[in-house]
């Protein structure tokens, strides 16, 4: 589209050329598409100052398997958030669907995590270890990004431990969050395309 | 624990104390930890200099719903990374069972993914979008952040478009990537704790 001058003098340059992105997506909208996206689950742990901490993230995703790097995101209304966000060490618990009652407890704002509902420990490295769960992977975090309110964070896998094999026609099937619902993978959820 | 010191003289400050993290897992391992960690399945694409590019992601997560946030990572061995990471605007689209074909199109190294397999077109912004997906968003890039040779980016969502509902119990279901296997959530998934 062009427009044109009545005036017989050279047009100005345009100066309204710079790039706007317009208005951005409402949370509304944002999160109705998000809820539609699923996302693995895991519970990741650290030692503060103040004790252990725990939350459930479903934005644990690898990056990179030499080096051994995964990426999260915490929340900023997280009250585990400061403690895991400034640690320099995790332990990101890998969960499946045998888990499901310490996903629900770290997903509760409030609930004791530590009081005794889920048996835990500590490694000798001092963090705090959720037991009998899929598979655990302690971390060094080594970078950070801030998106907002919520931190990103990358962090290197030191050690690991695989309690229960997935994958497998009997084995336990992985879990996964979608749409405020929890599900479990295996035999019966394969996509026969 | 305390050691004794058999000499009457003061014992040295430890100069061991400073953290160390031993050896880090190796890729086998961590490869095996993650095949084992489901992952909602995204095709992203971008308008690059050379023409458009796209590839599949397992890494999408909401991080924000105000402002709207999202993160991805892009693998350094991807051909469409280059031009992805340093985008200013790209296009996620956040995929379900019917969307299948499209996302093994995008996960193959050296397939055509604009040769005319799946449809697309570009929007008034310039950037390309396949059609009929369960949904997509317009974002811009915020941050970036490097993780080995890997990029994990900071998208604000813009504009966006949900093609299928999910969640229904008589709608699609949703895509999710486990052990090298594609699976779909619907009714026959849901967890029964």
């Amino acid at each position: 589209m062009t427009t044109r001058s009545s005036r017989a003098t050279p047009a100005e340059p345009d100066t309204r050329t710079e790039h706007t992105f317009g208005a951005s997506l409402d949370a509304a909208s944002f999160k109705e598409l998000f809820r539609g996206h699923p996302g693995g689950v895991a519970v990741i742990t650290a030692e503060g100052e103040s004790g252990p901490v725990a939350l459930t993230a479903t934005s644990v995703a690898s990056v990179s398997a030499d080096p051994p790097l995964l990426i999260f995101s915490l929340s900023g209304s997280s009250s585990a958030t400061p403690t895991l966000a400034s640690a320099e060490t995790v332990v990101v618990h890998l969960l499946d669907e045998h888990d499901l009652d310490l996903a629900q407890l770290c997903a509760t704002s409030g609930a004791d995590r530590f009081g005794g509902a889920q048996p835990w420990t500590r490694l000798v490295t001092g963090e705090p270890v959720f037991g009998d769960v899929r598979a655990w992977v302690r971390c060094a975090i080594v970078s950070r990004m801030q998106a907002g309110d919520s931190t990103v964070l990358a962090a290197h896998a030191l050690q690991s431990d695989i309690g229960r094999p997935t994958g497998q026609d009997e084995g336990p099937g992985a879990l996964v969050y979608h749409n405020r619902t929890w599900h479990r993978l295996g035999p019966h959820s394969v996509h026969n395309a």
